[in-house]
């Protein structure tokens, strides 16, 4: 997989009373930025699960380091810089910057969700998932 | 139907950089008052909207005036003060204070969504559910 | 003024167990919608607030008239589509699209809140704003 | 320090198509539960900023780790478990519960921003904030 990058334009809204971006909003735009590589490059999340007798690619752990403030008027480019595959999960590395500062870092590590005979959920295998994003 | 009243603490990060609550969180929390409303009379959205067939208690209109700022630290006493109804549809109206200062006053008219044979959705009869409500 | 427009992607984090848009996210949407023709026409809400000796351009009151959903995938045209000037209020007319489909038509109006003596804010007269946009 | 714990009623908006809490939405709450915990026993984030000369207690760092998920009508129990303390900057533990069920164990690692010379922020000795958390 090559990079995939989206720009976001912080807003009014997206910051708190410091004036800086209210930081759930980042996890917010991380995610969004999964959901658009997604959609740009797999046909999307819904018809991504259905091809994969999955219920959902979501959340097994996160983390974000903060190394700088994002403000209103900011242009905040968003890059997916890799991601690690494990048997039962995928971690993505994402990286935020506002021209050449760089905002933060983060990682998502995601499965693929699959339902047991119980109809709780479990954590299955990636490989076709990574099949996909490396064909 | 007597009237349904929650609190809200107002936090921080609910608030934006001129330290008063962004206001789109103030359209969260009186969805949050609806569906505490149906929870708590009438056993909670999914199951309603399976005794009634329905696919969801969605919105048509809504409405805001804002009377005063709220801000970080206010304890936001939010009411339903009663549903009008008409044949496909029903307006809720909200009000919200601090202490006994006015914040706003609000309205949303819902339907009762069902799907058609296209599988798009319409608006249905919303007798079932008054009835319900007046039980 | 003409009119202004900007884009928005429906992402999954967007929307609700019902699989379409929650509608307070339209509010966030339109007010992102409003600070980006501030910054791109006047300099951006800050500046402006200083040049108008003002504490911000906050809501008195808002609607919006939802008339189909919006979901994952979609790319939502949001548009203004005019300012109705008053003395001590201004009243932004919204619109959006999905494709040629009308989702929702919204209005805004909202002040130049400037503070009083003892430190509250009262709505202050517009035209200062007015001549802005319309220079 | 003793615990902190507040208790989240989990909310139709604050689900995903999958039907379970967007993850953002678990970041809001346990800065939520930050703020709630300076505001209970410190008098608040507005306050203890003056009386240490900071311009904020923002985020440093923050890890999640997703146990299982939280749905619509679920009553979530989040505690702050405990707070380590370095020179220039403290972390925060939480652990959050439906019932008996691990959701989510979580920590942030936040710092006493001031303002530099120049105008931005450093992160500060963190020493008078602790003094009066165990005071």
């Amino acid at each position: 997989m090559t990079n995939f990058s989206m720009d976001m334009q912080v807003s009014f809204g997206d910051c708190d009373p410091a004036g800086i971006v209210y930081y759930p909003n980042f996890y917010r735009w991380i995610d969004r930025c999964f959901h658009a590589l997604l959609r740009e490059r797999l046909g999307g999340h819904a018809g991504l699960c259905k091809a994969l007798g999955a219920q959902g690619l979501g959340l097994m752990e996160a983390r974000m380091v903060f190394r700088s403030p994002a403000r209103e008027g900011d242009k905040l480019s968003l890059e997916i810089t890799g991601i690690d595959w494990a048997d039962k999960s995928y971690t993505l590395a994402y990286r935020a910057h506002v021209g050449d500062r760089l905002v933060f870092e983060a990682s998502e590590t995601r499965g693929v969700f699959v339902p047991r005979e119980d109809g709780r959920l479990r954590a299955g295998e990636v490989a076709g998932l990574r099949a996909m994003f490396e064909s």
